[in-house]
């Protein structure tokens, strides 16, 4: 007999669930695609669907579900276990998962953020090495991030902690949809990473760079592939967007002392050459105590981050009760 | 009967003692001078010949002192209850305060870092209102701070959680006696504005700022009090340094979403001035439900923040014992 947890990771294409144990084995993980037509209203009926004809299995093992676990998009009442105004999943009106979940299925339910879950599995069983102090940033579209202190999640008096993308660095840089200007999401997100790259390209018109920057398919990828292969318009772009990546990350340094700082996200996907660069820029930004202790890893989990930081927000919430 | 802590408030010139109940009220207090000299090796048996001297009162009238708290200068290590390189004091070499003062007293002793003290003084009955997230800064010689997150001190990893005065804010500003360029304190600091008024002093040669700013008493009390006087060329040297502040101050905010940051230090005595100067530019920098969640106050407690402080520190870890 095992006891395990259900972890949930939500997202406006696909659904992913894992059966995962007390070590951060996943035992069984299943997708169903995320059906957000008629305002999202078959979302949350298509989950307790899946989850009824899988749960029965680990009962006749003699296994035991503790809980479930689930990350999402929108703005999460971790206490009501609610969300709102997750619109990439059509979600415009409060929707009640807590009751719904704890209703079908007579075991304890937990919801947070998925910048915030991310981070659980990353601290859990990823690059954080359980460790009690540790921040996870995700570069992706936009920039997220998740804090882990004195060994719980610090979401704030709001459920804003971790904002890191929206750390202005420039503030007279661009518009952020945020409503401020040079926000750090503005200049190193994915799309940032793009945009600092087309303004740098057509300083350097010879460049592989430039040529790139004039296809549709234009993106940060293309940034990094093109620095790794020596363009120098491609590594000036680069050295710009982790400069300021840097020292976004040098006043969380400053501020958390973390052990570690994991990125993660489709961006972190470039490795240790952006890890590198990074790290070429970090010691300017930060103090000498911190220079000695925190240091910045690239995360470890990939897409299993969100479905064992689900796990793991059902094993702490447990461990509190 | 009484349940009491005991606060000290340890600093350069006098060390603060204070009897405090549990809602904070501070029975008794006093002072004795800190004597540094022969290597600061009389400051320690000074402490407690102090106590030893009044405590037999308490127990006369049958109250009990659950515990010693103290903030101190220096680097801290709270679990061996120990300070080294603590310059003011003249202390070089490691000091065993737990051990001397357990030995002693028989309860148990807890010490932290003078900011993260202070903070906690704040938190528990200054500006702080007891809630579960809240910052200190506290502007000075130098910018420290302290964070509470979820209830408790976050440290980090190695004690330098809550270095606000090492953010940088200007990679192509001043040195800092840290080694990096720009941070906060060279800015806004006591010190710090002290320089900002003298530079933009010599570009309104006809101001008042550059008349006292010739003078050997020019500090930044004076860029203040002018500034309120209505001397423009003062106004804006506070404009430059609140903006900086404020930008600070907004990562910090973004990064932890707290309930309130409180500003306390020698510098906050320029009061609501300050306060809306600051305010002025904080909205630009922070995120849309930071900006309706997180606020600014001013500290409170004054000096009495320390030995409040201290008691708060006793007591949030005997809760936890």
């Amino acid at each position: 007999m095992n006891n395990l947890y259900l972890g949930i990771d939500l997202g406006g294409t696909t659904v992913k669930f894992g059966v995962v144990d007390n070590t951060g084995n996943i035992k069984e993980q299943w997708n169903i695609p995320t059906n957000i037509e008629d305002h999202g209203s078959h979302i949350l009926p298509d989950m307790i669907n899946s989850i009824k004809n899988r749960l029965p299995k680990y009962k006749e093992q003699g296994d035991q579900i503790l809980g479930i676990g689930m990350g999402t998009p929108g703005s999460v009442d971790p206490y009501k276990g609610t969300v709102t105004g997750a619109y990439n999943l059509n979600w415009t009106e409060e929707q009640l998962l807590k009751e719904e979940f704890e209703t079908n299925f007579k075991i304890p339910f937990f919801i947070e953020n998925d910048a915030n879950v991310a981070a659980l599995g990353e601290r859990w069983v990823g690059a954080g090495e359980n460790e009690n102090d540790v921040v996870f940033v995700t570069i992706g579209t936009g920039i997220g991030g998740g804090i882990i202190a004195n060994g719980k999640l610090v979401r704030g008096v709001a459920g804003s902690g971790g904002e890191i993308g929206h750390i202005v660095v420039k503030p007279d840089g661009d518009a952020c949809t945020c409503g401020s200007r040079g926000c750090l999401e503005t200049i190193a997100s994915a799309s940032g990473i793009a945009k600092v790259g087309k303004v740098i390209a057509k300083k350097h018109l010879d460049s592989e760079l430039y040529k790139a920057s004039k296809e549709d398919n234009f993106d940060a990828k293309i940034v990094f592939d093109l620095a790794k292969s020596g363009d120098q318009a491609a590594i000036e772009a680069v050295e710009d967007v982790t400069y300021y990546l840097a020292w976004g990350l040098g006043q969380v340094a400053d501020i958390l002392n973390p052990q570690y700082i994991v990125i993660g996200g489709g961006v972190s996907a470039a490795g240790n050459f952006l890890l590198d660069y990074i790290n070429n820029f970090f010691p300017n930004f930060v103090f000498p105590n911190v220079k000695k202790s925190t240091s910045l890893r690239l995360a470890q989990l990939g897409n299993d981050a969100g479905i064992l930081g689900a796990a793991s927000l059902v094993r702490e919430n447990l461990k509190e009760l």
